[in-house]
């Protein structure tokens, strides 16, 4: 077959559709503008020339910081001009990104996690309002977005700029030079809402993002919107919170010898950064285990780090009240020549997949066979980081001893794993087991339409589920009977756990496939309060010398 | 128990001795330069006080971009005053880079990939030269600067710098700024070489990296060395080659709707890219498969661009001689906003690790299970990108038809899976079978006292594996006996397909486990370059009218 080059028949091809496209918007503004600062008080305006109907669009939208001025803005723009749009959100936070919805200003969603707003999305779906791409997890969603997903239009959050747009995101960074990297180097264009504008590029303590990266920047009429998501007050610590802590330091800290790891959010993992000071300390495990870090700057990690058993924290974002104290500590957090922090919430995942030996978090609910959700009915809370934190990333290649511990065989190919390890309580507050036959993310995914149930960790990706009665070892399992075995031999009362025989409890204690607290030396009387090293926020405060500044809704002094 | 804050009692802890010993090292050589540009000339007495003995160094070393001034530098600083050092480096390239060891200025190596230099490499570690921290993946060795191996000194390259030591990467931005983000915000030193500096800020294309991340800049003697690492000369493409690229295209990506996709280096891979203008669009697949690609700028791949396959393409790095040519067709490859590419490893490992449906690669060697390695007697040639994009991960959670089209089961909870495609000749050119019983590396392995056989893609992550024999669609084997079964089915005169009962391939066919050509409508007559849309570099150089520029040792004409 002869083939010939087409472009030598057919009419030439444009190929800069998009830029030519992005050059016609950036003039339709140029009288709202000075250089890429747009004026704040023509901003929906400004948004109705720089976004058109159908476009996809970041509105950023994270875990923790909000660009509100810019999304209360794109509320207000006239949806029989701007309409159909594709909204891209690492998070669904805000009433008002739901609002573009029901204005018939959106039309399809992608997104990563939505917290307060999971109901409303839920009825959207249902009302025909909404559209669902996918729900992603952060990293995915940062995929697609250079790949399938390349955005037109690309709307974040920073502290401040200059009026070259020279970006300063403050330590809350998170998602945002991701998701700027995205539409800049694609002919998309990117608005920063910030709290200032500098003359003098001299005048911003450091650039996170370079000027020739964004379009416009714009002054927000308030501070964007940031939200203390991973602040526990010790206050709410509980005993039974405690033995649990006790029984992950002595059965799966020290026994594998975990250095580097990553906490979720809850009260549990919460009881373990504050017991180490105490706990760890008698149990002589100080530099030995929980060196490095990869977590959002944890209030109650605070006395941990006083006492000098961290010795690196790396943040997905920031957290609200911790600015002056992660500034202070330069060793331990990242922090810029200007002395504040920058989180990197794509770097940090790859940290907390790639570098560290172990994820520990809480889960609201889990099947016989360990797959576990958050998501309850008529609720589509998204999955967040915790998919990718919580599961063996197969490309991992260099060998930690934590990570070798977990060979079973003697198979010359074997490699190590991950540890996931999933703290449970077997009852929740209301009284319903937490352990089932069957998740509400099954129902959910059927009655949303979705292509699979939501869950968030699989069953075959957690090595360890650890209950207040005790701890499976689930990646010494031989069979999938096994591990069903082991994982309701510490089920205690639930429908799950009533199934387990106790005739055979102490052989499987016996072949260390499950261990009672007795069996690795913890006592449950020992579990008190008394051992907490912070029992207060204002003990932390104290810890801190002063530099953590709680936000007003945890100050109770 | 009480605990009290050890701050209070003991004396007060220093929490920026990183930041201190910084300063101290900035200022011993204030008098070498001017702002951040340091005098090229003194560049070797700079080294001796801005790296200490014992410092981890990361010397850029990527798969293509070499900072090689830097690192002809560092060779001639006094072994008596500098010595010891841990060398981090993406890319063991340079005869350099093993230099330093054995001058005995650097003595641990963490790595991800060695080319030419891995049989030193092997040679260094007998000789008790080198001491092997571990062989890892491109993103696991980013990871761990964010947790265990922050380092004292970051040295990169890049095209320019203005005197403010902002940075222009140029299109091979690669990893550069994952690797100078890790120093510069945990109070390490950045220095960079670039091939110019400029007076003013205005005179850079663009930012690639703020100068307020860089510590120093330095003008090298010539342009920083890069590696035109994925051109295949079409000449070289066999009839074999294209037999297996018509099976992959219908057999694979028609079969499940492949939309994304990574390749592999290889000629196996080139012949798919130069066969789609010709058999692809004969099969009425433009538009349905092969859209957005996540890939170097392959040479081979012009063609599919310029008839109109080819939605998007995100870069890992450049590929030199591509500059102009992804610069002319920005709706297509990734630009900054002054007309250059701009390339990022770190993210694109992200991009072809969650959001494509596809990996595929060719390989020297596989064993019966599926297992393969690239590592042959004598070489530490390391794993670079292929375990990522070779393995299904588990974090994902958005559906795409090809993805969901791997799921074998009704279970509720079953999730899809990314296809990941082995292409291998049954034996390679010297006549050595490349499926054998037990791989290489597992005797590399145990020679160079590695814990873990440097396997680079696991059998049990492969969903199909592609011979010239036929395709064995390895995600349906219902048990590890079957997946052994159908791989010796395809594996031909090997001693794995020796073992082959021919009985069972009808039986195999029919179960649709395994195809031969012939049942996915590939004629291997049909299997001649006249399928391919372009047979040499001169014609790729027509195809992309002129703006292609192969290095000269691609210049046949």
């Amino acid at each position: 077959m002869q083939t010939t080059n087409p472009s030598a028949t057919a009419p030439a091809r444009r190929w800069d559709t998009r830029r030519t496209e992005k050059q016609r918007r950036l003039a339709a503004v140029a009288h709202l503008c000075e250089g890429p600062v747009l004026r704040p008080d023509r901003i929906v305006e400004a948004l109705q020339k720089l976004v058109v109907s159908g476009d996809r669009v970041v509105l950023e939208g994270n875990n923790q910081k909000q660009a509100d001025f810019l999304a209360r803005s794109l509320v207000q723009v006239d949806p029989d001009l701007v309409n159909h749009l594709h909204l891209i959100m690492p998070s669904v936070s805000l009433p008002e990104h739901l609002d573009l919805f029901e204005r018939g200003i959106a039309r399809k969603l992608d997104f990563a996690f939505a917290g307060a707003q999971s109901l409303r999305i839920s009825q959207f779906l249902q009302d025909g309002l909404l559209e669902m791409g996918a729900i992603h997890t952060y990293v995915e969603l940062y995929a697609r977005l250079y790949v399938d997903l390349s955005p037109n239009v690309v709307m974040v959050a920073g502290y401040m700029a200059d009026r070259q747009g020279n970006l300063y995101t403050g330590p809350s960074t998170e998602d945002t030079p991701t998701l700027v990297e995205a539409a800049a180097f694609r002919d998309g264009i990117v608005i920063a809402q910030v709290n200032q504008i500098v003359d003098n590029p001299g005048d911003l303590p450091r650039v996170d993002i370079p000027g020739s990266w964004i379009d416009f920047v714009v002054e927000s009429d308030k501070p964007f919107y940031i939200e203390p998501l991973f602040t526990r007050d010790p206050r709410l610590v509980k005993p039974l919170h405690i033995l649990m802590a006790m029984m992950a330091i002595r059965g799966v800290y020290e026994r594998h010898q975990v250095q580097s790891l990553n906490h979720g959010i809850g009260f549990n993992t919460a009881a373990i950064e504050l017991i180490l000071p105490t706990y760890g300390e008698q149990l002589g495990l100080k530099g030995k285990i929980c060196r490095n870090w990869t977590l959002n700057p944890h209030p109650t990690l605070i006395p941990a780090i006083e006492s000098g058993w961290v010795e690196s924290v790396h943040c997905f974002g920031a957290e609200l009240g911790m600015e002056a104290y992660a500034a202070a500590r330069p060793d331990i957090f990242f922090t810029g020549r200007d002395g504040s922090m920058r989180s990197n919430r794509a770097l940090c995942q790859l940290a907390g997949q790639y570098a560290v030996d172990l994820f520990i978090g809480s889960t609201l609910q889990m099947d016989g066979l360990g797959n576990s959700s958050t998501v309850t009915r008529g609720r589509l809370t998204g999955f967040g980081g915790a998919p990718n934190m919580g599961h063996d990333p197969h490309g991992r290649r260099h060998a930690t001893p934590a990570w070798l511990d977990l060979i079973e065989t003697d198979d010359p190919l074997a490699r190590g794993k991950k540890l996931v390890v999933q703290m449970v309580e077997t009852f929740q507050d209301g009284g319903q087991p937490s352990i089932v036959e069957s998740l509400d993310a099954v129902a959910v995914g059927k009655a949303s339409g979705m292509p699979l149930a939501p869950v968030m960790i699989y069953g075959d990706d957690v090595t360890h589920v650890l209950t207040e009665e005790g701890i499976a070892y689930l990646y010494k399992a031989r069979s999938l009977e096994e591990r069903k075995a082991m994982l309701a031999a510490v089920s205690g009362v639930t429908p799950v756990g009533m199934r387990h025989n106790p005739k055979d409890t102490a052989r499987m204690r016996g072949e260390g496939l499950i261990a009672l607290p007795e069996d690795i030396g913890v006592q449950r009387a020992d579990a008190t309060r008394s051992l907490l090293a912070a029992k207060s926020i204002g003990e932390l405060v104290e810890w801190s010398d002063g530099l953590y500044n709680p936000p007003a809704k945890f100050r109770s002094w």
